[in-house]
Formats: structure tokens, C-alpha cells, sequence
């Protein structure tokens, strides 16, 4: 099998290169490229995704799949080549079904329905924005229904994101949570004025905090040789190969924590990308698994490092000194609970860790309407104020700080908001278990030293790339399944102490 | 012939698209890609280069040409249809002959090369940089074989910047102006003190020079919205799109020539592509026809107006402005005079007027002898130097200075350098053509308007993107051929005005 390895890899490689390429001209887009470049953007980005997907689709990766699938039962599971033929022939099986048309349509739409929604988010015209969601949820529908049959017609697109996950499953892992999230945000506003975070607010120079967050993020082990950030209207990472991972992040001139915390929170995506093992490069498993698992990965270092007190132990005297105004007489107590202020908002990236599920729960339950037919777009605006009114109490006054604030429709990515909340669960998880690795964690964070806690990321999770799907990587790592109690437990207790409840 | 043309159109689309794609990044690779980004980027470009000639030299294209290419004889010559027969007709007999693996090939070596060229370059360490050389030059012959027969080596190589230009010709066209060159250096050389630079070099803030280099763009016409400015080891400029055409500079705190023209320059060449007609997007025909004709758009801008003195009149107090230090008590004479100082110098870029074609000669010498094998890469440097002193009366002291500076062989451009003496030559047939049309160019260039120079490019030169071939472009415009007479009546004239010769 040999021959047929060597062959199926060579294919892959100029698969991979293309779908890599389409990621440069695609952060490209979102970084530097001028108003004007749109149109033609969307037709390079519309023939690389379409190439990419035509060569993938062949009979030829078919037969030598056909061949090569039998044979790798009898491979060490956990090989790179038994992964791969696994991972490509589950992939190969779903993509096989969509139209190379359909895809380069869809690249082609959202290239441009991207550009539509900077220019609306920033009119704060939800109007603006309309024909360009509508061609495509239009779109992704109908990719969704060349992946028939289906229980639920959200499932193939939530599978793009979180292999094997199903609609079912995310409900009630919702169900789960929903009630214990909305009575925690109850008797957390009984105690509002516990916490303060006036200190955040304030004239925070933007070069300044450039500096600060990417060195954390460098101490994490973010590596500027093989990255860089730049700017750009919605904070995000991407990967060009693990040797070339760029992170991006907006900055808020009065507002420490949206850059801060943002840029902690790529560095983790990033971290992940970094850490794949070089021999999967241009394999096609050389990337995270799924968005969940990625998401596990950014909320980890932004979160459970970033907003834990011995993190601050070290880097609040750091922080200080860049910024001597704001916080020079401030404790490190304060900042700790500043930072962890929970209070119904209307930005999901700028939730606090308890709300945050909240923002996602609103996404996924509107986007199972509008993909169903239950809601129209017409309504959409309205539906997501009233949702937010209902689940956390507050209202937007426009689009923008509603149903424009994110990015994420307009790039065709409906069905990936749950992964958000996916992440949130599996990382606490991943922390419990590495901690029982490393029983010096705390004491590690609080002195600044992230090394044995990214060793072990990268034998553990980083270094598999896609390897294993999102379910054996947390059966390999905890031993069990996925699980929302060791996640509410760590926010039922974190906040229990800020809040004194 | 309408389902045919259709046909060829759709395909050569996604060529365009995979070639353009390769310019973003390739422009990447030199603006923002981090070091380790190298490796995968090589073989990312050599991907898209690769599969753009596998999709275009295919049977169903040769087929559709065979079809179209009688018939387009009936057509309209000026038509796009008519010229994108021809154009692509000829292209595609030129490539067919080369395998794509070959193209893929250069295209992994070349970004590689670049790379190693940045690091040799920063290093002064031309050993470092054999090995690519070496590499890429074995590679660039192998490529010209393949267009076997050729009266010389260089023919093939030289039609791919400058389609049906023969080596013979830029022989005799060197032939004609070398002496008259060395003898007009050697005439100023007597009169050296007559015109000083000294107050060009001084500390000069970024900045301010970034702002006024931009600015003068966008009065000539380059457009921000459909374009950008960004930092570059070697400015160049490069089309994704007409609607997207980039430009990169590079800053010198202390000499203030070098972005302030390097800009115009650039400019010139963003100029001409953002002027392609926007009918012709996608098509193949979507960008300049040749290096010469490019080089004349940005040399006219740079010099004929950028270095003239109605153009200082309006410019120079706003420069003034910007500089009161190093230019507040200069006359706009002695500027105008410093910024047209000829000197033998070391470096091409910051070359002036006089002596700049003698660098593109030294460099066209050396290639004919490196592809011939007259010449060994081990005795380069040296050869190098020895022509700089017997040419220009210089020596690098350093390969930096020497033959490491230009980024050209490293992206396997050998061939190329003389289409910078050629987009010289034409630039002043061009413009005198300009001139005969537009009485008023020199009163409208003092007074900061640009417009009608614009137009009258736009409408001769820019809009017809690749329709027609240099010879015929020239035709067109000056109703002769390339001639070199009205180039050096014109150095004579200016530089007798300005060294009193």
C-alpha cells in the first residue's frame, strides 16, 4: 500500500496548498486589502475553495481510498497514516456529495458578504446586510441538503465544524447548563456591586497594550518567528502551516480587557496550530481537530490562565507599569475581580466567562430558526433583541452591538457558534487533567512559566492535529466523555468566591 | 465562435484567479510573512504557478484556440475578442512547450531563494546565496531549452517580459547609447561641483515622508481605494486585480530621495494597472503588456515629471513644509538640481538619470555570460565589481553594495533587467507624443494637475491592458518604433542645462 500512500499524499499536498492559499488571500481580506479589491477577491477565493474541493473529489483519491481504507485496519490505530486514511475517507465521504460549484459559490458569496458586513456593522444597517445573509443561509441550506439524510437539517453543517457532533447533543448540553447559567446570572446581579471595573475604563494607549498582550502571549509560547498579529475588524487565527499561524485583534483605545484578553485568546488558537507535528505538514491532518477542541484551546489561555489570580500574582506589576495612570493605585485583587466582573452585556466577545454561554445559546437557537424556515430574516433583528432581553436582560439600541456584531454569518459559518460552548465545557476538562500532570500549575502561572503546561497541550492534544476526532481526543486525555459538571463547577465556584455568594 | 469564446474565457478565469492569487503571495511573502513562513509559502506558490500552467496548457484550451484562432482573423483587430485570441494564441504556443512541473519547480525554488536572499543581503554575504543562485539559474536555463530554437539563450527569457524582443535588438540598442552614456558621464564628471545633493541627506521622519509620497501618488492618480502603500526590502508593484493594485517602498531616515521617488515610481506602475479596462478582468489580457512598457509608465512619472522643474514649483514648498529643518532656506532651483545630481553610484534604484541604464547594462552583460557560461557563479562578485569600476568608476565595497542588491535573480527573473533601459527609451517617445497632444502639459504639471496627462495614458496606453504588443503600442502612440534618439536628446539637453555642459 505503499504506492498508494505515497500517491494519496501527493494529491492531498495540492489540495492542502490551495486551501492554504485561499486562508492567506482570505486574511488578507480582513487585514490589509483596499475597499476596491473585493470583487475580484471573491472570484480568486471562489476558484482556489472550488479547485481545492475538485481535486479533493476525484475518482482517483476515491479508488486509491477504496484500497487504502481495508488495508489500514491493520495499522497501529494511532499512526499518522491510519489517521489519515481515516480522517480523509470520513472527509472524502461527506465532501464527495457537494457540487465543486456549490462550494465556489459559497466562497465567491461570502467573500463579498464579508466586505458587505464591515460596511453595515459599521452603518449599523442590519438592512445593508440582508441579501447578503440571505444568498447565504440560502447556500449553506442547500449544502446542507446535499448531506441528506439528516435528523436535523443543522447537523451536517454543525459536522463541518465538530466532526460527529449532532444537533441533538448540543441541545442538551444547552439543557443542561441553560437553567444553572440564568440562576447564576440571577444571583450574581443580586451582588453586583461587589465588583467594580471602573479601572478598565479609561485612556489605554493602543501601542501599549499591542506590546503587553503579545508578550504574554509570546510567555504562553506564541512564537512571532512562525506568526504575527495584525488588525483587523474581528479578532481571529489562522494557519498557513504550523510554521506560519497569524493572529489578529481590534483594539479598544478606552477599554483594556477587549484587546487584552482577545489577544490571549488567539495566542491559544494559535498555540494549537503551532504545536501540530511537522511530519502531518500539508497532509490535511495538519490542523485542529474541530472548532470545539480549538475553542478549548483559546478559552484555556484566556480564561483559565488569563482570569485566574496567580496569573495576575505575576503579570499585574507588569501591567501597572504600562499603564501607571489607570492602575497604578489599583491591588491586584481588585484587577483580579475586575477582569472577572460578571454582568449581563450585549458583545459576546467581551462576556464574562458566566454570560458568555448565553450569547452562544441566543446564536445557536436563532440559527436553528432560520434554517428550519421558523424564522425569517426579515424578523431576525427583533428575535436576537428579544432574546437578549429574555436570557440576559439587556437590549442592543442597534445592529451593531446586535445581530452585526459578529462576523461569522456573513463568512457562511452557521453552525459553528456552538463550538464556542463545546470549547468552553472540554476545557475545563483538559485543565482538570493536566493539573493532575503538573501539580505545581499554580505555582508554575503565578512565576510567569507556561512551559510544562504547553508541553503537555502539545503531547496531549496540539501535536495530533486532526488525528483523532473531538470525541476520542477528550476520551484519550480524561477518560471519559464530554461532560458540562466539571465546567459549571469551575464557574459555580470561581464566582461563588469573587461574589461572595 | 461565441460558445467557443465563452468556453476559453471561463477557463482562462481561473487561471487569472490562480495566478493572481500567487501575487498575493508572493506580495505577502515580502510585506508580512514571519520567517518561518518560508518553507510552506514555497511550496504553496509552487502549487498555485503550478496547477495556473497545467490549466492553461491543457488539450481543451489548445483545441478552442485551433478553432478561434482562424476565425479572429475575420474579427475587428482592435477587438478584445480579436486581441485576446492573438495575445493568448501566442502565449499558449510559448508554454505549451514548458512542463508544468518545471513551473512549479521555479516557483519553490524562487521563494525559497528570496528568502535566502533577504538573509545573504542583510548579511553581505554573497556565499550564502550561491547555492539559490545556482539552483535558479540551472532551473531558468532548463526553462528557455524547453523553447528551443533560439538565435541566443536569453531570447526566450527576454519574450516573457518583453514578448518578441530578440537579444540582437537590445545589443544594437545598447550598442547606440552606451558611448554617448559613458561620454556624458564623463562630461558632468568634469563639472561635479556645479551641483551639490548635501541637503537631501539629513534625518528625515518616515512619517513625513510616507504622507508626502502618498500624497503625490493620489495627485497623479493613483487610487488608495483601490490600492495600498506598504513596506517592502525591494519596492515593487503588483495587480491582484485592477481594482487592487499594490505598491511597497522602502524608507531611508537619512537620504530623503529614496522613498520620496521609489514611491512615484511605483506609482507609475499602479498607475497603468489600475487603468486596465475594466471589460478585460479575468481575461488574461488584465494587466500590462511588457516590462518595457511598464517600466515606461513608471520611469515617465518618476522622472519626466517627478524630476522636472515645473513639478518642483508646485511640490516643493509642501515639501518645504513637511522639512523646514533640511529645506527651509533651499531654493526650489538648488533642489531641483540636487534631486538630478549624476554621480556613478552604487546602487541601480537610487541611480540617477545618466548613469542608470550603464547599472542595467553592466547587469545584461553579466546575465548574457552567466546563461552562456562565459561566466562562473563563483567569479560573479568580482565580475561585478570589475564592471562597476570600468563602467562607473565605482567599486562595492561589500556584495550589499554590489551584487547583492537587487531581489530580481532570486525571484528568477533573469532576462528582465533590460526592460528597464527599454521603458526608458519609450518613456520620452511617449511623452513626446503626450506632449504634441496636450499643449499644456508643462503649465498644468506646475500648477499640481495631473489629470490630462492621466487621461491621455489611460486612453493610449493603460486601458488596452495586454491588447496589443510593444511594437504595436509604440506604433500606435508615436507612429514609429522604439528609438533611442529622442532618450538621449533628451538626457543631453537636460543635463546640459543643469551642469552647464
Amino acid at each position: 500500500m505503499e504506492k498508494q500512500l505515497t500517491e494519496l499524499k501527493t494529491l492531498l499536498a495540492e489540495v492542502v496548498d490551495l486551501q492554504r492559499s485561499a486562508s492567506v488571500l482570505a486574511w488578507e481580506q480582513q487585514t490589509y486589502m483596499p475597499p476596491g479589491g473585493g470583487a475580484a477577491r471573491a472570484e480568486q477565493l471562489a476558484t482556489l475553495e472550488g479547485l481545492a474541493h475538485r481535486l479533493f473529489v476525484t475518482d482517483e483519491i476515491g479508488a486509491l481510498l477504496a484500497e487504502l481504507h481495508p488495508a489500514a485496519d491493520g495499522w497501529d490505530y494511532d499512526s499518522d497514516d491510519a489517521s489519515l486514511v481515516r480522517f480523509i475517507s470520513r472527509k472524502y465521504g461527506r465532501e464527495r456529495h457537494i457540487p465543486s460549484e456549490l462550494v465556489a459559490e459559497i466562497a465567491r458569496t461570502t467573500a463579498l458578504a464579508q466586505e458587505a458586513w464591515v460596511r453595515a456593522r459599521q452603518a449599523a444597517d442590519y438592512p445593508m446586510f440582508k441579501p447578503h445573509l440571505q444568498k447565504v443561509l440560502a447556500l449553506r441550506r442547500q449544502q446542507a441538503e446535499c448531506l441528506a439524510p439528516y435528523e436535523h437539517i443543522y447537523d451536517p453543517l454543525l459536522d463541518e465544524y465538530e466532526p460527529e457532533m449532532k444537533t441533538a447533543e448540543v441541545r442538551a448540553m444547552f439543557a443542561a447548563i441553560k437553567d444553572e447559567l440564568i440562576e447564576l446570572v440571577h444571583d450574581i446581579s443580586a451582588r453586583a456591586d461587589a465588583v467594580s471595573d471602573e479601572m478598565l475604563h479609561g485612556d489605554f494607549d493602543i501601542e501599549l497594550q499591542r506590546a503587553f498582550g503579545l508578550q504574554v502571549a509570546q510567555k504562553f509560547g506564541y512564537d512571532l518567528e512562525r506568526g504575527r498579529q495584525d488588525e483587523a475588524p474581528h479578532p481571529f487565527c489562522t494557519s498557513f502551516s504550523s510554521d506560519d499561524v497569524r493572529i489578529t485583534t481590534r483594539f479598544n483605545g478606552s477599554f483594556l480587557p477587549s484587546a487584552l484578553f482577545g489577544t490571549l485568546h488567539e495566542a491559544g488558537h494559535a498555540l494549537y496550530e503551532q504545536g501540530v507535528a511537522p511530519d502531518l505538514a500539508r497532509s490535511g491532518l495538519d490542523t485542529g481537530i474541530s472548532l470545539g477542541v480549538h475553542e478549548s484551546q483559546s478559552r484555556l489561555w484566556e480564561n483559565l490562565v488569563g482570569r485566574s489570580r496567580p496569573f495576575w500574582q505575576h503579570f499585574f506589576p507588569q501591567l501597572q507599569a504600562a499603564f501607571p495612570g489607570a492602575l497604578g493605585a489599583v491591588d491586584v485583587e481588585a484587577f483580579y475581580r475586575a477582569i472577572n466582573r460578571s454582568k449581563p452585556s450585549l458583545i459576546r466577545v467581551e462576556a464574562d466567562e458566566v454570560t458568555y454561554d448565553l450569547h452562544i445559546i441566543i446564536r445557536f437557537e436563532l440559527e436553528l430558526d432560520l434554517l428550519t424556515g421558523a424564522l425569517q430574516l426579515d424578523e431576525l433583528p427583533a428575535a436576537w433583541n428579544d432574546k437578549y432581553e429574555r436570557y440576559l436582560g439587556v437590549r442592543p439600541e442597534n445592529d451593531a452591538e446586535g445581530v452585526l456584531q459578529d462576523i461569522h454569518w456573513s463568512t457562511g459559518a452557521i453552525g459553528y457558534f456552538a463550538t464556542y460552548s463545546i470549547g468552553n465545557l472540554i476545557s475545563v476538562q483538559l485543565l482538570n487533567s493536566a493539573r493532575e500532570a503538573l501539580p505545581n500549575l499554580d505555582a508554575d502561572i503565578a512565576a510567569g512559566e507556561f512551559g510544562a503546561l504547553l508541553g503537555w497541550l502539545r503531547e496531549n492534544i496540539h501535536c495530533h492535529g486532526s488525528k483523532f476526532t473531538p470525541r476520542e481526543l477528550v476520551q484519550r486525555v480524561t477518560g471519559g466523555e464530554m461532560d458540562s459538571r466539571p465546567y459549571m463547577r469551575y464557574l459555580r465556584e470561581k464566582y461563588s468566591d469573587i461574589y461572595a455568594l
